[in-house]
């Protein structure tokens, strides 16, 4: 007998990330009722999670990739049959190939899904028109070139930022301690401004679209548009693919969704 | 040595309304970097808790407390030691009875806060000046006098809305197929001036602050206060009660987090 599949979420990294995902799923997903949902297991244990762009910028030596797995099999053992992290730059070859390791060393039976495979088959199927596409996305992504790795073969050109830019601009509107998305959880002014920096960049080197490759960044701009150019945001392109495998049937259709509103304030 | 407590929330009762309390205990913890969060376990698992307020109207025989009390079994033996339900109306006395003599009878170790006691605790020491409280709630909650009862050797009285009101009003607005917020999971326009009437009637009662004691309708009034009245969350309530019983350090100065400016829209 068909029944839909139980959802495991690695949400720690960071957590209103993980929250996010899991509205996306929700926001996603056919149900008029409560019961219509899928099941959901959140799991938020940021702790053991070392942050994955200090390991690949060299500054720490424990690879994230093994906390992350740990935390696979304990949602595997509590339930879980298909699995993500919606951390983008934990897909860094360095800590992913860790964790695939560590999952085939266990014996996971669960299915981890890729965030960066859903996003680049969510870019092939809805924006098939696009030839240059710009990535905002943290330090660690960007020095290991992870779009660029995952794009290679699909005949997108992708346009990336200076590395004084990076720095200044987009890495400190995740990161700050006081106006940082990660530290406030939600969009301060100041990081918006500077992401939108960050975007008329790649704008002006002829991105047409721009990848939120860190899963902070679309906290900062819910909507799927900036100045006529399109955002693209792969938490919801994970968000969809978790729903796909666990009950196709209750994934609302894109275009539906795609026209919906994009979160208006309280009238 | 003192460690953090990990936290579970059973989170399918409604499903938005579980995130909402997952996002509220993320943004009620003191934390500058991921790792500084603390460990939750959000257990999404809405098709085995049948409606709170159909069971408690007689309309079906099935009581909710068991399911409710099996997620807290599995969210104990993933490792969570605080848990906690949000949902208002699984508190009546007829649902949460059997979710205590479920888990005593089952020898659970983990504590699981009472939502409307942690609220009329929240009352008294935030709001010690209101003499007349208003109470918008589901129907199941209404009927079994839920927040009177929790309240009634307070000192505080409370004012309800008629019947009528309740019904053509509010529970329309929670439960609408095609505008109510467990629908969409957000506020629609309707549902969101419906409780707006809501809350007018109750002021003309007399009501000096209102309980938005249902937990779908935080989703619709995310201010702190509408036309001056003071709007009190049981949901912010109980994600300060759930980082006080994990970790008390980490929780956020009310003060400092009630002048926070209310989840603005991006600028």
């Amino acid at each position: 007998m068909y029944r839909d599949k139980t959802l495991g979420v690695i949400a720690g990294a960071g957590p209103f990330a993980g929250n996010n995902l899991i509205q996306k799923i929700l926001e996603q997903t056919e149900a008029f009722v409560d019961q219509d949902h899928l099941t959901i297991i959140g799991w938020f244990q940021p702790n053991t999670i070392l942050d994955r762009t200090e390991f690949l910028l060299g500054n720490w030596q424990d690879n994230p990739g093994y906390a992350i797995a740990a935390q696979a099999l304990a949602l595997e053992k509590a339930g879980a049959e298909v699995i993500a992290i919606p951390c983008n730059t934990a897909h860094a070859p360095p800590i992913f190939n860790v964790i695939q390791s560590e999952l085939n060393h266990a014996g996971a039976g669960a299915l981890f899904l890729n965030m960066i495979e859903e996003t680049a088959a969510f870019i092939r199927e809805q924006f098939p028109d696009i030839n240059i596409l710009g990535v905002l996305s943290t330090t660690g992504a960007y020095r290991t070139r992870l779009y660029p790795y995952f794009l290679e073969n699909s005949g997108i050109e992708v346009v990336s930022l200076g590395e004084d830019i990076q720095n200044t601009l987009i890495h400190t509107a995740i990161y700050d301690p006081d106006y940082g998305i990660k530290a406030i959880g939600k969009a301060h002014p100041r990081a918006r401004q500077q992401l939108l920096e960050g975007i008329k960049h790649l704008v002006s080197q002829g991105a047409e679209a721009i990848i939120m490759g860190c899963s902070e960044i679309p906290l900062a701009f819910p909507e799927s548009e900036v100045e006529g150019i399109p955002l693209i945001d792969p938490t919801l392109a994970l968000a969809r693919a978790l729903i796909h495998h666990a009950s196709p049937d209750k994934l609302k259709p894109w275009l539906a969704s795609g026209k919906q509103p994009d979160t208006p304030p309280p009238s």
